[in-house]
C-alpha cells in the first residue's frame, strides 16, 4: 500500500512505540500513587510534559494531556467561553473553515447565548489578520482560528493574527492539529494563548492529544473528577500514550528541518503532476500550505469513486477529512473558498509523508491521471460538459 | 514489588498488548477512511464493541468507547441531566461514597439548578434500596449508584436498585469501574440504564474505558465534533485501546468464575491476618465486597507513613483512592461509613489480583503488622490511648 493519508492518520514511530511498551508492561502503577512505582509513573509524564513544552516553546505546567485534539479544542473553547462569560463578553471571532470539533462546539455555544462571528476566507482559504481586526469588539473573548487546514492544507498568519488578538486583550486559540510535528511552532513568537494537538498525527499514538493553556488563564474543566492535570483534567493519566506523545513529537520536531524541504518537493512534484490533467484546479494555497498536503478538484467525477479506485490500486487517499467520510454533503472548506458543490464533490486529498519515494509519487500521479480519465469516460456530466450543454468551470 | 494496589490500576495483560501491536504498527489507518486499510480498521473497532457488549449483556450499538471511566461517568451525568432539563426534572438521587468523577459532576449540575438527594450508606457502606425508594420523587431523573466502591469495595444490591428504578421510570447509572471484569455483570439482569467502565482497571490499556448506554436513551456530547461513536463522542478512535480494551475485558470476564473464588480466599487470608492486629477494623462489608479488596483502619498512626513504610519493604499499598493521593482530607467513604476523621487518615487499602501467591499474602500480612506495630511506637496520638488520655475507638 502506498500510503497518502497522513493527515488522516499516521503510522506510529518505532521510537514512539518502543518509548509506550515500558509502561505498559514494568512500570505500569498509577501516577498519583505514593510508592516508588507511582512515582516513577509520574516522573515518566512530568518528562513527557517537559518534552512536549519544550517543543512549543511554553512550560511544562502550561500542557494538559487530554485523549486528542477534539477533546482539547472542546476544552479550549469551553476556557475561553467561561472566561468570557464571568467578563460580560460573549462574542468569539472564528473563520469558515475550522475543524468540526471547534465548528460544533462553536455552535453548542451560540445556543448558550454567545455570538461567533465566521470570517470568510479568500479563494486559497487565508484568513486576512485585518478581517480578524474589523471583527474584534469590546465583548470579544475569543479569537479562533487554525493554524493550518486539514483539508486544503492552507497555512494562516498565525504570527499576525496572534500579535492583534495580545494587542487588544483578546484570547488567542488555535487548533494546530494538523501543524504541530509538520511545522516549526513556538507559541511565544506566536503569541497564543492556547493550543490543541494531537499526537497521531505526528506518529504519536492514537487516544491522546494535549492542549498548551498559557499560564494566568484558568482553564475550563471538561471532564471532572479526580485531581490529575493539576485538577484541570480528570482521570487517571495514560502513562504510556502520554510518554509515546513527546516522543514522537521531539522525533517529528528535531527533524522538520530536513523532512519538511524534502516532503515540500515531493509534494510540489505531485501538485505539478496532477496540474496537468485538464479541469483540475489546485486547492489551497500554492505556498502557504502543509508541507505534505495536495489536494485538488476535478471537474466532472466523484471524490469516493475515485478513492476506491485507488484503492484497489494500492494507494490510500482521502476526499478531505476522515472525520466527515461518509458524508454526502460537500466539504464546508470547499463551498468556503468557492468551489461550487458539483466542482466540491470531485475532490482528492493526498497527505504525504517524508517515507514516500519519488517513484511512488509518480506512480500516485499515473494512477490519478488514469482513473480520473477512467470515471470521466462514464460521467454523464463530464459529457454533457463536453458536450457544451454545461459550461466548465475550472 | 508485591503489587497490591490493582485498584488503582492494573498491570496490562499480555492478550491485550499482543492484540494492540497491529494496530500501532501494520493496520494503523483511521477507520472513518474508505479505503480498505480504513475499514480493517473499522472491523476491528465494531468487533471490540460487539465483544465488550457481549461481556455485559449489551448490544453493541448501546457502547460508547471514550477516553475512560472518568469520561464515561461526566456523559453519564449530563446524559440524564439533558434528559431531565427537557422534562423538567431537575432531581438526581446519588449517595455519600461515589467517586469523585460522579461527585464532582453532581456539584456542577447542582450549579445548574438540578436538586441532587445525596444517600447515607450504612457502617459497612451499603446504601439501602429502600432508602432509594423513598427519595424519588416526581421530578428525579437519575439514580445514580455506583456498584462496588473504590476504596472499601463494598458492592451494592444494583440489581434491586435497577428494578425499583425501571418500575419508577426512572434513569439508573453505575459507575462500574472497580466491578467490571471483576464481578459478573449483566445490564439486562441488573436493569442498569447506564454503566461507565475503565480499561485500565481490568489489565486493559490507560485512556479507554466505555460507556453503556440503553438503546432508546439519546446520550448527550461531551466531546464535540467528527462523527465517530455514531456523532456521541467525536475524535478518532483509539483503535488499538479499543482493540486491547475489548480483549483484555474478554480474558477477565471469562476467567472470573475461576479467579474470583481463588482471590476471595486469598482476601480473607489477608483480612483474617490483618484484623489480628489490635484496635483494627476492616471497612466495608465483609461479604458484600469486591474479591481482590482489603481494607483497614489503625488506630493511633498515619496511613501514608505506613505506606511509605511498606513501598520500603517492596509492597505497594494505597491509603484509600489514587484519584485524590496527596490531598491532607480524610476520605469522604470512611467518614460516610462513620469512621471519625483520626481513625480514618490510619488507613490502608490493599487491592489483590490472582497473581499474589500465599506467600506474598503472608509476607504483606507480616510486613503491615510489624509497621504498624513500629509507627506505634512513637505516635503520640497512640501514647495518649496507652495511657488512657483518650479513648480507643476501634
Amino acid at each position: 500500500m502506498i500510503y497518502a493519508d497522513n493527515a488522516a492518520t499516521t503510522k506510529m514511530s518505532q521510537t514512539a512505540i518502543e518509548a509506550m511498551l515500558p509502561y505498559m508492561q514494568d512500570c505500569y502503577a498509577n501516577p498519583s500513587s505514593l510508592y516508588t512505582a507511582g512515582q516513577e509513573a509520574r516522573d515518566a509524564v512530568e518528562a513527557a510534559r517537559e518534552t512536549v513544552a519544550r517543543c512549543i516553546g511554553a512550560e511544562p505546567r502550561e500542557i494538559i494531556f487530554t485523549s486528542g485534539g477534539s477533546e482539547a479544542d472542546n476544552q479550549a473553547l469551553l476556557t475561553a467561553a467561561a472566561i468570557g462569560k464571568k467578563a460580560g463578553k460573549r462574542h468569539i471571532v472564528s473563520d469558515a473553515i475550522e475543524h468540526h470539533a471547534v465548528l460544533h462546539t462553536l455552535k453548542k455555544l451560540e445556543q448558550d447565548g454567545f455570538d461567533v462571528t465566521y470570517l470568510p476566507v479568500d479563494g486559497s482559504g487565508i484568513v486576512k489578520a485585518e478581517d480578524v481586526s474589523a471583527a474584534l469588539r469590546d465583548d470579544t473573548c475569543l479569537v479562533t482560528i487554525m493554524y493550518a487546514n486539514n483539508e486544503i492544507g492552507t497555512i494562516q498568519p498565525i504570527a499576525e493574527i496572534g500579535r492583534l488578538c495580545r494587542e487588544r486583550g483578546v484570547l488567542f486559540h488555535t487548533d494546530a492539529v494538523q501543524a504541530i510535528g509538520h511545522l516549526s511552532i513556538d507559541v511565544q513568537d506566536t503569541q497564543i494563548d492556547m493550543l490543541s494537538a494531537s499526537a497521531h498525527k505526528f506518529r504519536g499514538p492514537k487516544g491522546v492529544g494535549f492542549l498548551y493553556v498559557k499560564k494566568g488563564i484558568r482553564p475550563a474543566v471538561l471532564i471532572e473528577g479526580g485531581a490529575q492535570e493539576r485538577g484541570r483534567r480528570a482521570g487517571t493519566e495514560n502513562v504510556p500514550g502520554i510518554v509515546a506523545t513527546a516522543a514522537a513529537l521531539e522525533e517529528a520536531v528535531s527533524a522538520i528541518a530536513t523532512t519538511a524541504p524534502a516532503i515540500t518537493a515531493m509534494r510540489d512534484r505531485i501538485i505539478d503532476g496532477l496540474s496537468a490533467i485538464p479541469h483540475s484546479a489546485l486547492s489551497g494555497d500554492r505556498m502557504c500550505r502543509l508541507p505534505g498536503n495536495i489536494h485538488l478538484c476535478f471537474e466532472g467525477i466523484e471524490g469516493e469513486a475515485l478513492l476506491l479506485l485507488l484503492d484497489q490500486k494500492g494507494i490510500a487517499a482521502s476526499s478531505g477529512s476522515a472525520c466527515t467520510s461518509g458524508s454526502l454533503d460537500p466539504s464546508h472548506v470547499l463551498l468556503a473558498i468557492g468551489r461550487p458543490h458539483d466542482v466540491a464533490h470531485g475532490s482528492l486529498r493526498l497527505t504525504i509523508d517524508e517515507t514516500l519515494t519519488e517513484k511512488e509519487a509518480d506512480c500516485i500521479v499515473q494512477a490519478v491521471k488514469d482513473t480520473v480519465s477512467y470515471l470521466r469516460g462514464f460521467s454523464p456530466i463530464w459529457r454533457d460538459l463536453c458536450e457544451g450543454k454545461a459550461a466548465f468551470i475550472l
